[in-house]
Protein backbone atom coordinates (compact mmCIF):
# COMPACT_ATOMS: atom_id res chain seq x y z
CA UNK A 1 0.00 0.00 0.00
CA UNK A 2 2.96 2.18 1.02
CA UNK A 3 4.13 2.08 -2.85
CA UNK A 4 1.01 2.63 -4.15
CA UNK A 5 1.36 6.56 -1.94
CA UNK A 6 5.02 6.83 -3.31
CA UNK A 7 3.88 5.74 -7.36
CA UNK A 8 1.16 8.52 -6.76
CA UNK A 9 3.76 11.75 -5.32
CA UNK A 10 6.20 10.20 -8.27
CA UNK A 11 3.54 10.72 -10.88
CA UNK A 12 3.08 14.12 -9.75
CA UNK A 13 6.67 14.82 -9.85
CA UNK A 14 6.94 13.58 -13.40
CA UNK A 15 4.09 15.69 -14.54
CA UNK A 16 5.94 18.51 -12.59
CA UNK A 17 9.22 17.97 -14.65
CA UNK A 18 6.96 17.68 -17.99
CA UNK A 19 5.48 21.16 -17.25
CA UNK A 20 8.41 23.04 -15.93
CA UNK A 21 10.10 21.37 -19.37
CA UNK A 22 7.29 23.01 -21.54
CA UNK A 23 7.48 26.29 -19.72
CA UNK A 24 11.25 26.73 -20.31
CA UNK A 25 10.13 25.67 -24.09
CA UNK A 26 7.68 28.31 -24.33
CA UNK A 27 9.96 31.26 -22.72
CA UNK A 28 12.02 30.31 -25.65
CA UNK A 29 9.25 30.20 -28.16
CA UNK A 30 8.10 33.82 -26.89
CA UNK A 31 12.47 35.51 -26.74
CA UNK A 32 12.38 33.72 -30.44
CA UNK A 33 9.20 35.38 -31.00
CA UNK A 34 10.38 38.88 -29.97
CA UNK A 35 13.88 37.91 -32.29
CA UNK A 36 11.95 37.81 -35.31
CA UNK A 37 10.44 41.03 -34.72
CA UNK A 38 13.35 42.55 -34.36
CA UNK A 39 14.81 41.55 -37.33
CA UNK A 40 15.10 44.31 -40.07
CA UNK A 41 12.18 46.16 -41.00
CA UNK A 42 13.63 47.29 -44.64
CA UNK A 43 13.81 45.48 -47.99
CA UNK A 44 11.15 42.96 -49.36
CA UNK A 45 11.66 40.23 -46.98
CA UNK A 46 10.73 42.22 -43.99
CA UNK A 47 6.94 41.32 -43.85
CA UNK A 48 7.80 37.70 -43.46
CA UNK A 49 9.61 37.97 -39.99
CA UNK A 50 5.69 38.80 -39.41
CA UNK A 51 4.41 35.42 -40.16
CA UNK A 52 7.20 33.73 -38.23
CA UNK A 53 6.51 36.46 -35.57
CA UNK A 54 3.21 35.20 -35.08
CA UNK A 55 3.43 31.50 -35.35
CA UNK A 56 6.50 31.84 -33.17
CA UNK A 57 3.94 33.54 -30.30
CA UNK A 58 1.25 30.85 -30.82
CA UNK A 59 3.20 27.68 -30.63
CA UNK A 60 4.74 29.66 -26.96
CA UNK A 61 1.45 30.08 -26.03
CA UNK A 62 0.31 26.41 -26.91
CA UNK A 63 2.65 25.19 -24.54
CA UNK A 64 2.28 27.96 -22.02
CA UNK A 65 -1.69 26.34 -22.29
CA UNK A 66 0.13 22.88 -21.68
CA UNK A 67 1.29 24.08 -18.69
CA UNK A 68 -1.08 25.10 -17.59
CA UNK A 69 -3.12 22.23 -17.53
CA UNK A 70 -0.74 20.13 -16.57
CA UNK A 71 -0.60 22.64 -13.02
CA UNK A 72 -3.88 21.92 -12.53
CA UNK A 73 -3.42 17.32 -13.35
CA UNK A 74 -1.13 18.06 -10.61
CA UNK A 75 -3.21 19.38 -7.82
CA UNK A 76 -5.44 16.49 -8.30
CA UNK A 77 -2.80 14.32 -7.97
CA UNK A 78 -2.26 15.62 -4.95
CA UNK A 79 -5.50 15.42 -4.26
CA UNK A 80 -5.94 12.22 -4.77
CA UNK A 81 -2.78 11.34 -2.77
CA UNK A 82 -4.33 12.80 0.10
CA UNK A 83 -7.34 10.49 -0.22
CA UNK A 84 -5.14 7.75 -0.41
CA UNK A 85 -3.73 8.03 2.52
CA UNK A 86 -7.04 8.64 4.52
CA UNK A 87 -7.71 5.42 2.79
CA UNK A 88 -4.74 3.63 4.13
CA UNK A 89 -5.28 4.97 7.72
CA UNK A 90 -8.68 2.94 7.44
CA UNK A 91 -7.68 -0.14 6.08
CA UNK A 92 -4.65 -0.65 8.44
CA UNK A 93 -7.26 -0.58 10.99
CA UNK A 94 -9.95 -2.57 9.40
CA UNK A 95 -7.09 -5.50 8.99
CA UNK A 96 -6.49 -5.72 13.00
CA UNK A 97 -8.00 -8.26 13.12
CA UNK A 98 -5.81 -10.10 10.66
CA UNK A 99 -2.81 -9.41 12.46
CA UNK A 100 -4.50 -10.77 15.62
CA UNK A 101 -5.06 -14.26 13.61
CA UNK A 102 -1.95 -14.94 12.65
CA UNK A 103 0.01 -14.14 15.87
CA UNK A 104 -3.34 -16.77 16.87
CA UNK A 105 -1.84 -19.63 13.98
CA UNK A 106 1.63 -18.99 14.78
CA UNK A 107 1.58 -19.45 18.48
CA UNK A 108 -1.29 -22.52 17.88
CA UNK A 109 1.41 -23.69 15.18
CA UNK A 110 3.98 -24.06 17.65
CA UNK A 111 1.73 -25.70 20.82
CA UNK A 112 1.01 -28.64 17.98
CA UNK A 113 4.74 -29.28 17.23
CA UNK A 114 5.24 -29.72 20.66
CA UNK A 115 2.73 -32.31 21.48
CA UNK A 116 3.11 -34.00 18.61
CA UNK A 117 6.50 -34.62 19.14
CA UNK A 118 5.74 -35.65 23.23
CA UNK A 119 3.05 -37.76 21.74
CA UNK A 120 5.85 -39.45 19.45
CA UNK A 121 8.57 -39.84 22.58
CA UNK A 122 5.44 -41.25 24.57
CA UNK A 123 4.18 -44.21 22.04
CA UNK A 124 7.71 -45.14 21.22
CA UNK A 125 8.39 -45.55 25.18
CA UNK A 126 5.81 -47.75 25.69
CA UNK A 127 6.59 -49.75 22.59
CA UNK A 128 10.42 -50.26 24.01
CA UNK A 129 8.81 -51.26 27.29
CA UNK A 130 7.03 -54.06 25.73
CA UNK A 131 9.49 -55.13 23.88
CA UNK A 132 11.58 -55.41 26.40
CA UNK A 133 9.52 -57.38 28.67
CA UNK A 134 8.38 -54.68 31.29
CA UNK A 135 6.50 -55.20 34.37
CA UNK A 136 2.72 -54.35 33.49
CA UNK A 137 2.81 -51.74 36.09
CA UNK A 138 5.49 -50.06 34.30
CA UNK A 139 3.65 -50.84 30.87
CA UNK A 140 0.47 -49.77 32.46
CA UNK A 141 1.93 -46.40 33.60
CA UNK A 142 3.14 -45.82 29.96
CA UNK A 143 0.33 -46.33 28.60
CA UNK A 144 -1.46 -43.86 30.57
CA UNK A 145 0.93 -41.54 29.44
CA UNK A 146 1.03 -42.30 26.31
CA UNK A 147 -2.88 -41.85 26.28
CA UNK A 148 -2.66 -38.40 27.59
CA UNK A 149 0.18 -37.49 25.61
CA UNK A 150 -2.62 -38.94 22.63
CA UNK A 151 -5.73 -36.41 24.05
CA UNK A 152 -3.38 -33.33 24.16
CA UNK A 153 -2.05 -33.90 20.49
CA UNK A 154 -6.08 -34.40 19.61
CA UNK A 155 -6.88 -31.11 21.59
CA UNK A 156 -4.32 -28.93 19.89
CA UNK A 157 -5.14 -30.45 16.22
CA UNK A 158 -9.12 -29.29 16.69
CA UNK A 159 -7.59 -25.99 18.25
CA UNK A 160 -5.64 -25.55 15.27
CA UNK A 161 -8.73 -26.63 12.72
CA UNK A 162 -10.09 -23.80 14.08
CA UNK A 163 -7.11 -21.06 14.45
CA UNK A 164 -6.85 -22.21 11.47
CA UNK A 165 -10.25 -21.70 9.62
CA UNK A 166 -10.13 -18.31 11.24
CA UNK A 167 -6.94 -17.34 10.00
CA UNK A 168 -7.51 -18.44 6.32
CA UNK A 169 -10.82 -16.69 6.32
CA UNK A 170 -9.31 -13.24 7.74
CA UNK A 171 -6.04 -13.43 5.32
CA UNK A 172 -8.82 -14.29 2.60
CA UNK A 173 -10.45 -11.48 3.29
CA UNK A 174 -7.51 -9.33 4.00
CA UNK A 175 -5.94 -10.17 0.53
CA UNK A 176 -9.07 -10.00 -1.02
CA UNK A 177 -9.16 -6.00 0.36
CA UNK A 178 -5.83 -5.07 -0.21
CA UNK A 179 -6.07 -6.65 -3.93
CA UNK A 180 -8.94 -3.91 -4.80
CA UNK A 181 -6.95 -1.14 -2.95
CA UNK A 182 -4.21 -2.07 -5.41
CA UNK A 183 -6.91 -2.19 -8.34
CA UNK A 184 -8.45 0.79 -7.38
CA UNK A 185 -5.26 2.60 -6.64
CA UNK A 186 -4.38 1.62 -10.16
CA UNK A 187 -7.69 2.67 -12.02
CA UNK A 188 -7.36 5.96 -10.73
CA UNK A 189 -3.61 6.27 -11.69
CA UNK A 190 -4.52 5.23 -15.64
CA UNK A 191 -7.09 8.07 -15.22
CA UNK A 192 -4.81 10.43 -14.28
CA UNK A 193 -2.57 9.09 -17.18
CA UNK A 194 -5.32 9.15 -19.79
CA UNK A 195 -5.91 12.72 -18.42
CA UNK A 196 -2.16 13.44 -18.91
CA UNK A 197 -2.56 12.02 -22.93
CA UNK A 198 -5.42 13.95 -23.37
CA UNK A 199 -3.86 17.09 -22.53
CA UNK A 200 -0.75 16.28 -24.83
CA UNK A 201 -3.23 15.10 -27.25
CA UNK A 202 -4.98 18.70 -27.70
CA UNK A 203 -2.49 20.40 -27.03
CA UNK A 204 -0.57 18.29 -30.07
CA UNK A 205 -3.29 19.00 -32.12
CA UNK A 206 -3.11 22.43 -31.63
CA UNK A 207 0.41 23.23 -32.76
CA UNK A 208 0.09 20.75 -35.63
CA UNK A 209 -2.62 23.68 -37.01
CA UNK A 210 -0.48 26.76 -35.78
CA UNK A 211 1.79 24.93 -38.74
CA UNK A 212 -0.66 24.68 -40.88
CA UNK A 213 -1.87 28.41 -40.49
CA UNK A 214 2.32 29.18 -41.08
CA UNK A 215 2.18 26.99 -44.06
CA UNK A 216 -1.07 29.02 -45.72
CA UNK A 217 0.55 32.17 -44.48
CA UNK A 218 3.61 31.77 -46.19
CA UNK A 219 1.41 30.61 -49.44
CA UNK A 220 -0.38 33.69 -49.22
CA UNK A 221 3.01 35.76 -48.89
CA UNK A 222 3.56 35.50 -52.61
CA UNK A 223 6.65 36.95 -54.24
CA UNK A 224 4.99 39.41 -56.24
CA UNK A 225 3.29 40.64 -53.22
CA UNK A 226 6.37 40.93 -51.52
CA UNK A 227 7.77 43.33 -54.13
CA UNK A 228 4.33 44.99 -54.43
CA UNK A 229 4.56 46.20 -50.64
CA UNK A 230 8.14 47.22 -50.74
CA UNK A 231 7.29 49.59 -53.52
CA UNK A 232 4.23 51.21 -51.88
CA UNK A 233 6.58 51.69 -48.88
CA UNK A 234 9.59 53.47 -51.13
CA UNK A 235 6.28 55.24 -52.76
CA UNK A 236 8.02 54.32 -56.33
CA UNK A 237 5.00 54.63 -58.60
CA UNK A 238 3.98 52.39 -61.33
CA UNK A 239 4.09 55.23 -64.04
CA UNK A 240 7.27 56.53 -65.81
CA UNK A 241 7.69 59.54 -64.45
CA UNK A 242 7.32 62.47 -66.30
CA UNK A 243 11.11 64.26 -67.77
CA UNK A 244 10.25 66.59 -71.16
CA UNK A 245 11.19 69.86 -71.03
CA UNK A 246 9.04 72.79 -71.84
CA UNK A 247 10.72 74.68 -74.57
CA UNK A 248 9.00 78.03 -74.30
CA UNK A 249 10.92 80.53 -72.40
CA UNK A 250 8.75 81.90 -69.87
CA UNK A 251 6.93 85.30 -70.25
CA UNK A 252 8.75 85.43 -73.31
CA UNK A 253 6.21 86.41 -76.42
CA UNK A 254 8.83 87.39 -78.70
CA UNK A 255 7.60 85.45 -82.32
CA UNK A 256 11.32 85.11 -83.14
CA UNK A 257 12.93 83.37 -80.10
CA UNK A 258 10.27 80.35 -80.60
CA UNK A 259 11.76 77.44 -81.29
CA UNK A 260 9.59 74.53 -82.70
CA UNK B 1 20.37 44.12 -52.14
CA UNK B 2 22.47 44.80 -49.04
CA UNK B 3 18.81 44.20 -47.42
CA UNK B 4 18.65 40.73 -49.11
CA UNK B 5 22.04 39.50 -47.26
CA UNK B 6 21.01 40.72 -44.34
CA UNK B 7 17.36 38.81 -44.45
CA UNK B 8 19.14 35.69 -45.36
CA UNK B 9 21.72 35.90 -42.52
CA UNK B 10 18.41 36.58 -40.29
CA UNK B 11 17.04 33.79 -41.39
CA UNK B 12 19.99 31.33 -40.64
CA UNK B 13 19.93 33.06 -36.82
CA UNK B 14 16.26 32.51 -36.37
CA UNK B 15 16.67 28.37 -37.63
CA UNK B 16 20.02 28.57 -35.28
CA UNK B 17 18.26 29.75 -32.71
CA UNK B 18 14.93 27.56 -32.62
CA UNK B 19 17.43 24.21 -33.20
CA UNK B 20 18.97 25.89 -30.10
CA UNK B 21 15.86 25.56 -28.21
CA UNK B 22 14.96 22.15 -29.89
CA UNK B 23 18.58 21.00 -27.90
CA UNK B 24 17.69 22.42 -24.34
CA UNK B 25 14.24 20.38 -24.70
CA UNK B 26 15.72 17.19 -26.07
CA UNK B 27 18.39 17.19 -23.34
CA UNK B 28 15.61 17.97 -20.84
CA UNK B 29 13.08 15.04 -22.18
CA UNK B 30 16.33 13.13 -21.79
CA UNK B 31 16.87 13.93 -18.18
CA UNK B 32 13.13 13.34 -17.28
CA UNK B 33 12.77 9.63 -18.37
CA UNK B 34 15.56 9.38 -16.65
CA UNK B 35 13.47 10.27 -13.73
CA UNK B 36 11.25 8.36 -15.11
CA UNK B 37 13.44 5.26 -14.70
CA UNK B 38 14.85 6.33 -11.48
CA UNK B 39 11.65 5.87 -9.58
CA UNK B 40 10.52 2.99 -7.48
CA UNK B 41 10.60 -0.26 -9.24
CA UNK B 42 8.50 -1.54 -6.13
CA UNK B 43 4.55 -1.95 -5.99
CA UNK B 44 1.96 -2.73 -8.71
CA UNK B 45 2.44 0.40 -10.43
CA UNK B 46 6.23 -0.15 -11.11
CA UNK B 47 5.64 -1.24 -15.03
CA UNK B 48 4.10 1.72 -15.39
CA UNK B 49 7.78 3.93 -15.56
CA UNK B 50 8.65 1.70 -18.38
CA UNK B 51 5.92 3.05 -20.81
CA UNK B 52 6.66 6.66 -19.71
CA UNK B 53 10.69 6.06 -19.99
CA UNK B 54 10.71 4.83 -23.35
CA UNK B 55 7.85 7.54 -24.93
CA UNK B 56 10.10 10.11 -22.99
CA UNK B 57 13.12 9.00 -24.44
CA UNK B 58 11.48 8.45 -27.69
CA UNK B 59 10.14 12.33 -27.47
CA UNK B 60 13.98 13.36 -26.92
CA UNK B 61 14.92 11.27 -30.47
CA UNK B 62 12.16 13.27 -32.17
CA UNK B 63 13.36 16.67 -30.99
CA UNK B 64 16.90 16.09 -31.55
CA UNK B 65 16.47 14.30 -35.05
CA UNK B 66 14.84 18.07 -35.31
CA UNK B 67 17.98 19.77 -34.23
CA UNK B 68 20.36 17.61 -36.88
CA UNK B 69 17.89 18.65 -39.90
CA UNK B 70 17.81 21.91 -38.69
CA UNK B 71 21.76 22.38 -38.73
CA UNK B 72 21.73 21.23 -42.38
CA UNK B 73 19.18 23.70 -43.53
CA UNK B 74 21.00 26.49 -41.30
CA UNK B 75 24.04 25.00 -43.75
CA UNK B 76 22.00 25.23 -47.20
CA UNK B 77 21.10 28.98 -45.97
CA UNK B 78 24.71 29.86 -45.13
CA UNK B 79 25.60 28.11 -48.65
CA UNK B 80 23.24 30.47 -50.20
CA UNK B 81 24.74 33.59 -48.42
CA UNK B 82 27.54 32.83 -49.99
CA UNK B 83 26.38 33.04 -53.65
CA UNK B 84 24.03 35.95 -52.66
CA UNK B 85 27.19 37.73 -52.18
CA UNK B 86 29.12 36.84 -55.30
CA UNK B 87 26.52 36.85 -57.23
CA UNK B 88 25.42 40.88 -55.76
CA UNK B 89 29.28 42.01 -56.29
CA UNK B 90 28.65 40.78 -60.00
CA UNK B 91 25.70 42.77 -60.41
CA UNK B 92 27.28 46.19 -58.89
CA UNK B 93 29.78 45.71 -61.89
CA UNK B 94 26.90 45.39 -64.41
CA UNK B 95 25.10 48.18 -63.81
CA UNK B 96 28.07 50.23 -63.49
CA UNK B 97 27.26 51.61 -66.81
CA UNK B 98 24.12 53.25 -65.00
CA UNK B 99 25.69 55.14 -63.18
CA UNK B 100 27.62 56.88 -65.73
CA UNK B 101 24.09 57.50 -67.21
CA UNK B 102 22.81 59.35 -63.81
CA UNK B 103 25.91 61.05 -64.13
CA UNK B 104 25.46 62.44 -67.44
CA UNK B 105 21.54 63.17 -67.34
CA UNK B 106 22.80 65.05 -64.19
CA UNK B 107 25.40 66.90 -66.17
CA UNK B 108 23.11 67.70 -69.07
CA UNK B 109 20.03 69.03 -66.88
CA UNK B 110 22.44 71.79 -65.20
CA UNK B 111 23.53 72.59 -68.54
CA UNK B 112 20.43 72.20 -70.37
CA UNK B 113 19.06 74.98 -67.35
CA UNK B 114 21.92 77.37 -68.09
CA UNK B 115 21.43 78.05 -71.84
CA UNK B 116 17.94 78.38 -71.67
CA UNK B 117 18.34 80.81 -68.33
CA UNK B 118 20.33 82.73 -71.21
CA UNK B 119 18.57 82.29 -74.40
CA UNK B 120 15.78 83.92 -72.22
CA UNK B 121 18.25 86.93 -71.67
CA UNK B 122 18.63 87.48 -74.91
CA UNK B 123 15.38 86.89 -76.19
CA UNK B 124 14.32 89.92 -74.01
CA UNK B 125 17.22 92.31 -74.58
CA UNK B 126 16.28 92.17 -78.03
CA UNK B 127 13.04 93.03 -77.28
CA UNK B 128 13.97 96.02 -74.96
CA UNK B 129 15.99 97.88 -77.67
CA UNK B 130 13.89 97.48 -80.25
CA UNK B 131 11.20 98.72 -77.85
CA UNK B 132 13.54 101.64 -76.93
CA UNK B 133 14.98 101.95 -79.97
CA UNK B 134 17.58 101.74 -80.05
CA UNK B 135 20.12 102.04 -83.23
CA UNK B 136 20.29 99.28 -86.01
CA UNK B 137 23.35 98.90 -85.09
CA UNK B 138 22.62 98.02 -81.65
CA UNK B 139 19.42 95.89 -82.54
CA UNK B 140 21.49 93.61 -84.95
CA UNK B 141 24.16 93.04 -82.20
CA UNK B 142 21.56 92.13 -79.74
CA UNK B 143 19.75 89.90 -82.77
CA UNK B 144 23.13 88.31 -83.52
CA UNK B 145 23.67 87.59 -79.82
CA UNK B 146 19.82 86.19 -79.71
CA UNK B 147 20.66 83.81 -82.35
CA UNK B 148 23.37 82.25 -80.86
CA UNK B 149 21.94 81.82 -77.47
CA UNK B 150 18.80 80.32 -79.53
CA UNK B 151 21.81 77.84 -80.90
CA UNK B 152 23.07 77.36 -78.68
CA UNK B 153 19.58 76.22 -76.88
CA UNK B 154 18.32 74.03 -79.21
CA UNK B 155 22.06 72.01 -79.24
CA UNK B 156 21.35 70.88 -75.52
CA UNK B 157 17.97 70.20 -75.58
CA UNK B 158 18.48 67.73 -78.59
CA UNK B 159 21.77 66.33 -76.69
CA UNK B 160 19.21 66.03 -73.50
CA UNK B 161 16.71 64.02 -75.35
CA UNK B 162 19.73 61.63 -76.70
CA UNK B 163 21.21 61.32 -72.56
CA UNK B 164 17.20 60.84 -71.21
CA UNK B 165 17.08 58.06 -73.63
CA UNK B 166 20.09 56.47 -72.63
CA UNK B 167 19.24 57.40 -69.22
CA UNK B 168 16.18 55.80 -69.22
CA UNK B 169 17.26 52.63 -71.31
CA UNK B 170 19.63 51.50 -68.68
CA UNK B 171 17.60 52.63 -66.05
CA UNK B 172 14.71 50.52 -66.82
CA UNK B 173 16.98 47.98 -67.31
CA UNK B 174 19.23 48.31 -64.06
CA UNK B 175 15.31 48.18 -62.39
CA UNK B 176 14.62 45.03 -64.19
CA UNK B 177 17.80 43.41 -63.00
CA UNK B 178 17.41 44.18 -59.19
CA UNK B 179 13.25 43.24 -59.57
CA UNK B 180 14.96 39.82 -61.02
CA UNK B 181 17.56 39.31 -58.37
CA UNK B 182 14.39 40.61 -55.94
CA UNK B 183 12.10 37.92 -57.13
CA UNK B 184 15.07 34.77 -57.28
CA UNK B 185 15.86 35.95 -54.06
CA UNK B 186 12.42 35.89 -52.19
CA UNK B 187 11.88 32.68 -53.67
CA UNK B 188 14.79 31.41 -52.66
CA UNK B 189 14.24 32.43 -49.18
CA UNK B 190 10.65 30.97 -49.67
CA UNK B 191 12.69 27.19 -50.28
CA UNK B 192 13.94 27.76 -47.37
CA UNK B 193 11.05 28.58 -45.18
CA UNK B 194 9.09 25.60 -47.00
CA UNK B 195 11.86 23.42 -46.35
CA UNK B 196 11.87 24.71 -42.80
CA UNK B 197 8.48 23.78 -42.22
CA UNK B 198 8.10 20.36 -44.13
CA UNK B 199 11.20 19.48 -41.32
CA UNK B 200 8.78 20.62 -38.62
CA UNK B 201 5.69 19.19 -39.80
CA UNK B 202 7.57 16.16 -40.61
CA UNK B 203 8.86 15.63 -36.57
CA UNK B 204 5.34 16.97 -35.31
CA UNK B 205 3.55 13.70 -37.16
CA UNK B 206 6.53 11.26 -35.34
CA UNK B 207 5.88 13.11 -32.09
CA UNK B 208 2.09 12.31 -33.01
CA UNK B 209 2.63 8.89 -33.67
CA UNK B 210 5.06 8.73 -30.28
CA UNK B 211 1.98 9.85 -28.26
CA UNK B 212 0.03 7.09 -29.85
CA UNK B 213 2.25 4.58 -29.10
CA UNK B 214 2.18 5.96 -25.51
CA UNK B 215 -1.93 5.52 -25.62
CA UNK B 216 -1.68 2.19 -27.05
CA UNK B 217 0.86 0.88 -24.42
CA UNK B 218 -0.89 2.21 -21.76
CA UNK B 219 -4.39 0.87 -23.09
CA UNK B 220 -2.35 -2.52 -22.92
CA UNK B 221 -1.18 -2.32 -19.72
CA UNK B 222 -4.19 -3.22 -17.78
CA UNK B 223 -5.23 -3.30 -14.44
CA UNK B 224 -5.21 -6.46 -14.27
CA UNK B 225 -1.91 -7.35 -15.73
CA UNK B 226 -0.39 -5.46 -13.39
CA UNK B 227 -1.04 -7.24 -10.69
CA UNK B 228 -0.34 -10.54 -12.35
CA UNK B 229 2.91 -9.26 -12.90
CA UNK B 230 3.53 -8.13 -9.12
CA UNK B 231 2.26 -11.23 -7.76
CA UNK B 232 4.56 -12.93 -10.35
CA UNK B 233 7.65 -10.82 -9.38
CA UNK B 234 6.67 -11.88 -5.42
CA UNK B 235 6.43 -15.10 -6.15
CA UNK B 236 2.87 -15.72 -4.05
CA UNK B 237 1.55 -18.71 -5.92
CA UNK B 238 -2.05 -18.88 -7.49
CA UNK B 239 -3.09 -22.23 -5.25
CA UNK B 240 -3.89 -21.62 -1.52
CA UNK B 241 -0.64 -23.00 0.40
CA UNK B 242 -1.29 -26.74 2.02
CA UNK B 243 -1.72 -26.70 5.57
CA UNK B 244 -3.04 -29.87 6.42
CA UNK B 245 -1.30 -31.70 9.76
CA UNK B 246 -0.10 -35.18 8.87
CA UNK B 247 -1.64 -36.94 12.02
CA UNK B 248 0.35 -40.15 11.64
CA UNK B 249 3.53 -39.89 14.13
CA UNK B 250 7.18 -39.94 11.78
CA UNK B 251 7.99 -43.86 12.20
CA UNK B 252 5.36 -44.81 14.81
CA UNK B 253 3.65 -48.14 13.80
CA UNK B 254 1.85 -49.01 17.41
CA UNK B 255 -1.69 -49.90 16.39
CA UNK B 256 -2.83 -48.01 19.71
CA UNK B 257 -1.59 -44.77 18.89
CA UNK B 258 -3.48 -44.33 16.08
CA UNK B 259 -5.87 -41.70 15.62
CA UNK B 260 -8.44 -41.78 13.08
Amino acid sequence: MKHGHLSTKELADFIRERATIEEAYSRSMTKLAKSASNYTQLGTFAPVWDVFKTSTEKLASCHLDLVRRLQELIKEVHKYGDEQIKAYKKTKEEVSGTLEAVQNIQSITQALQKSKENYNAKCLEQERLKKEGATPREIDKATVKSKKATDTYKLYVEKYAAVKSDFEQKMTETAQKFQDIEETHLLHMKEIIESFSNTIKDIHLQIGEVHEEFINNMTNTTVESLIQKFAESKGTGKERPDTSINMNPRGSTISGCFIV
